[in-house]
């Protein structure tokens, strides 16, 4: 991928550059990791003129490495006031690929606000006005793209609550069948886009000549294959596929982790309303459009995502309903009927905002009384409100911390002011210490600790700073390559492969310490980034409730102690291993 | 003062210890650091369990030193997340002393929300719950208290902005007549008591067996006659007395740098309806109640303060009305009425809200074009919303950065959180280096350059940090005094007075430079913990509108290095001279 485009959104000017050199070793988090530690100031207002959108495609992105297709996009968190950088699949990634295209990056700001498209062709890159997607939702958003620029476009776009500049805001990237929404979700990336008229980057790959420079394609494609065939042969991922990311639900009930009511139980009554075996088998009865087990960036084994259809399974309800946001719109605000969870998972797919975020915003508003926990339609009521813009809805919009801060509510779930996804820290404590750790905030993709269950004691506070940091490295290695976080259990008796498939597209001769230095290097760039912005982990400890307020039933309080967690990065870091 | 009280809003506990050695150098706002530090974790949720709420008298509070009466006011900052102390007038302070109290420090939060009274007398302290007093205004609440408690009690209270934790409250101060509210304003201390319960301490010192145990009786009353003779011989007290804080408005205005417009001018066209001058012809024109030259502590011979009545001179409208607030409530909100400004201030005052923060909340709610600019009825129901507590309300209580990231506003005049006062710090250099490097944020009592209009270029960036260092610490050792900012003339020629002042109350043998370094020992603790609550002076710089806008109709910007500014405690600090 030799090209970078640079789009000025205040001068309208748009670069096209070789990649650099010194960005050739880069990609996808690491990439954005560096281009804000070079480009942007730490302390720069997140939606002000200084701030940057980065779409980084990531290093295997060209290659056809199975879930290759998911795109990095980042900037300065304006949730978080750290780096951010989300990977979301859909079908655009693939596309920016095939241009030969390195990274977009998105600056300044419109003197006046504007409602523009960013169209990347094989001939050229501009600014297209749109005022008619002013407001709009994202499926007619979605609707209005595909009429003017094609059917096989890759599009990235934000609903109304982006262009609001609302801080928990994300970037929505479709399936070419518009059926899977998927999200850049996390961090307010939407708000970015927003505050530089940004409405959408359509990607039209037609007519590309770009060709993949593969240094070894033999051996890439065997590595490719030998990735194929032990993914489709590990029993995960027939799990993955038959119940998707709800697998999870039934097991994270039972061992008390799972974040009801506003994180003050660990279990939910009406779990078996919304576990992965449910969600599949009602699926299957509906029948009609409904799919479980199908994929959301192309060329993907696992296939892990669902399309949750209308009871007589006709119309689509969302695509795809996932563990996080069952937990935090479900049962973190005590709503436990499965239409309703899809329905509000749709609504903020709608309006562009993070499911996470508003879900854990929403149970805040329950504490404080708006409405009550358990009420669906109320919770409906209140995204829609963000989508319009009311004062509510704008408090909401704006993330769990600033909800529970303007209704006076303490018991906030969130780490640098982003919400806590659906682990409660206090049992699953390598979890919590990813949450307080991670350059990225609270973000359970960051290192999530979930597999570690039968290894390691969740409620211990002993020896889970080192499964956080192994866990980190790796998801900061997947999040370069532009690859799914699921494709790791073949390499972990395997690290090796790493090696064959870095020489094979590039020629890098690498051990496998130097390929997981690509995920140290990232985390460092991240943190020295964090460091000169003023959000580094020692100020930004678990929340105050979680150290006191036992969680039932296992009734666990977090208790790593801050001080293993703010040196973890200073010694024992394990390079050796995936 | 040897006494310091202790009260847990959750055990409801009263512990009266004697103060400590270590404490008896340290009064007023130094004592606030060293406590913070010392006590109160720097990451801590402000209106959490582990914040405290610390009323500190001025190591010269039990002296006859005019002015000596301010109370210091501080805990850790809901607004700013650093270390805030809050000067205020008002009858109480003097009385606490009287009863031999170094501290009030008040900790934790009651489990469940309560409305308390903390009554301080002679023979006892105790909580005692006030529910009848719960969401009222500050008027009824005091005129409630009076009643209950006697005529002759300091009151410290808060109003419904408090109780609903709103980062934008204060707390407010009465004299015994009720006439004059005296507000410890900014940074939401508000919000701390109302997370202890705390709607009003109450300070009966009658009966008090404390007798101040002066060193040198006699030098220190010759000092402190040296002192009242002195300040009465300054023209600068006669044009204090005669037209009080607003005495500068009309310079203000002419050298342009009064915030107009939510800081987009530095002039105002109707600004001779609210000058000093002016100000003081329409009060003795109405006559009746009016006043103008009135004290707002006991003993203060400047007494600057003034009451604005009704027309007909019947009814206060506000007491009183100071520059700050003219000019955030008025010229910066296009407001050019008198009575109008009077009006919201009073509001601000009857909701407990930072008539500073609150007016640059309005500005910027004006921007974003929820009422216009100039529309003084408009913005007084905006501070009823606050009081009310509606969506909007809260938005709005909670001070300009949160009114500007919810309603999308960039050009939004704060520093770490908090408004800036009402000298534009493009156009008054020396300023905006105290608004960035002040540990207390954005605040011109920290060491405000005005009165430098004369001997230093307002507009170059050169020579500013030096100016800003020598006022902060001359207001770092008045705010830990207990004195206002305003006897500081006489001691600039005669700083030596300070070494009898404390030689006649203490005993302490000091040089000048031991006084001043009462100021840098009270900065540098106030640096040590923001640094530890990530909230020093390099993340937040000044706003980025102000760096790149020009400021008409001098059309500067901001340009003093962000280098010399982070790096300016690091050398040169003058301590020899006051």
């Amino acid at each position: 991928m030799n090209t970078i485009i640079r789009v000025n959104t205040r001068t309208r000017e748009i670069k096209r550059e070789p990649t650099p050199k010194a960005m050739e070793r880069w990609g996808g988090r690491g990439l954005i990791a560096h281009i804000l530690l070079n480009e942007v100031p730490p302390t720069c207002h997140p939606v002000g003129r200084k701030n940057k959108l980065i779409f980084a495609s990531g290093l295997l992105a060209d290659t056809p490495i199975t879930t290759s297709g998911q795109m990095s996009v980042g900037g300065k968190s304006p949730l978080t006031g750290g780096v951010k950088e989300c990977n979301v699949g859909g079908f655009a990634a693939k596309r920016i690929a095939n241009l030969g295209i390195k990274a977009i990056i998105i600056e300044d700001v419109p003197k006046e606000p504007t409602t523009d498209v960013l169209v990347v062709t094989a001939e050229k890159v501009f600014l297209d006005p749109a005022p008619e997607l002013k407001g709009k939702l994202v499926s007619e958003t979605i609707q209005l793209l595909r009429k003017k620029y094609g059917k096989k476009i890759g599009i990235f776009c934000i609903g109304p609550a982006g262009e609001m500049m609302m801080y928990g805001a994300g970037i929505a990237s479709p399936d070419d069948n518009d059926v899977q929404i998927r999200y850049a979700a996390r961090g307010g990336l939407g708000a970015i886009a927003g505050s530089k008229g940004i409405k959408a980057v359509v990607v039209d790959d037609s007519g590309s000549t770009y060709k993949p420079p593969y240094y070894d394609r033999e051996l890439l494609q065997k590595a490719s294959k030998w990735l194929t065939d032990a993914l489709l042969a590990d029993p995960k991922t027939e799990n993955r596929h038959l119940y998707g990311t709800p697998a999870i639900l039934a097991l994270a009930n039972s061992v008390g982790l799972l974040p009801t009511r506003n994180f003050s139980q660990g279990q939910f009554e009406l779990v078996e309303n919304i576990t992965g075996e449910h969600i599949r088998e009602e699926i299957l009865r509906r029948g009609g459009i409904g799919k479980a087990g199908t994929p959301c960036v192309p060329g993907c084994v696992i296939q892990c995502s669902n399309v949750v259809p209308d009871p007589e399974g006709k119309k689509k309800i969302v695509a795809s309903v996932q563990y996080e946001n069952i937990v935090l719109l479900g049962s973190n605000c005590g709503i436990g009927n499965l239409d309703d969870i899809a329905e509000l998972n749709n609504l903020c797919n709608e309006v562009g905002v993070d499911a996470i975020e508003t879900g854990a915003a929403i149970g805040v508003a329950m504490e404080a009384g708006v409405i009550k926990f358990g009420d669906a339609e109320g919770a409906k009521n209140l995204i829609r409100e963000i989508g319009k813009g009311t004062y509510l809805g704008r408090i909401l919009g704006h993330g769990a911390v600033i909800t529970g801060r303007l209704l006076g509510v303490r018991r906030v779930p969130a780490i640098k002011n982003q919400a806590i996804p659906a682990y409660d820290p206090r049992a699953l404590k390598g979890n919590g210490v990813t949450y307080v750790s991670s350059p990225m905030g609270a973000d359970h993709t960051a290192g999530n600790a979930f597999e570690t269950l039968k290894t390691q004691d969740p409620l211990s506070p002993v020896g889970q700073v080192a499964v956080s940091k192994r866990l980190q490295l790796r998801a900061a290695l997947l999040d370069s390559c532009g690859v799914c976080l699921f494709i790791r259990p073949p390499f972990t008796k395997n690290p090796e492969k790493w090696c064959d498939i870095f020489k094979g597209r590039y020629g890098w001769d690498m051990t496998v310490r130097d390929v997981m230095s690509i995920g140290l290097d990232t985390i460092l760039t991240e943190r020295e980034f964090n460091k000169r912005a003023g959000v580094s982990e020692e100020f930004y400890p678990i929340p105050e409730f979680m150290e006191e307020e036992p969680l039932p039933p296992t009734n666990a309080v977090f208790d790593v102690p801050m001080e293993e967690i703010t040196t973890m990065w200073e010694k024992d870091v394990v390079l050796d291993q995936f």
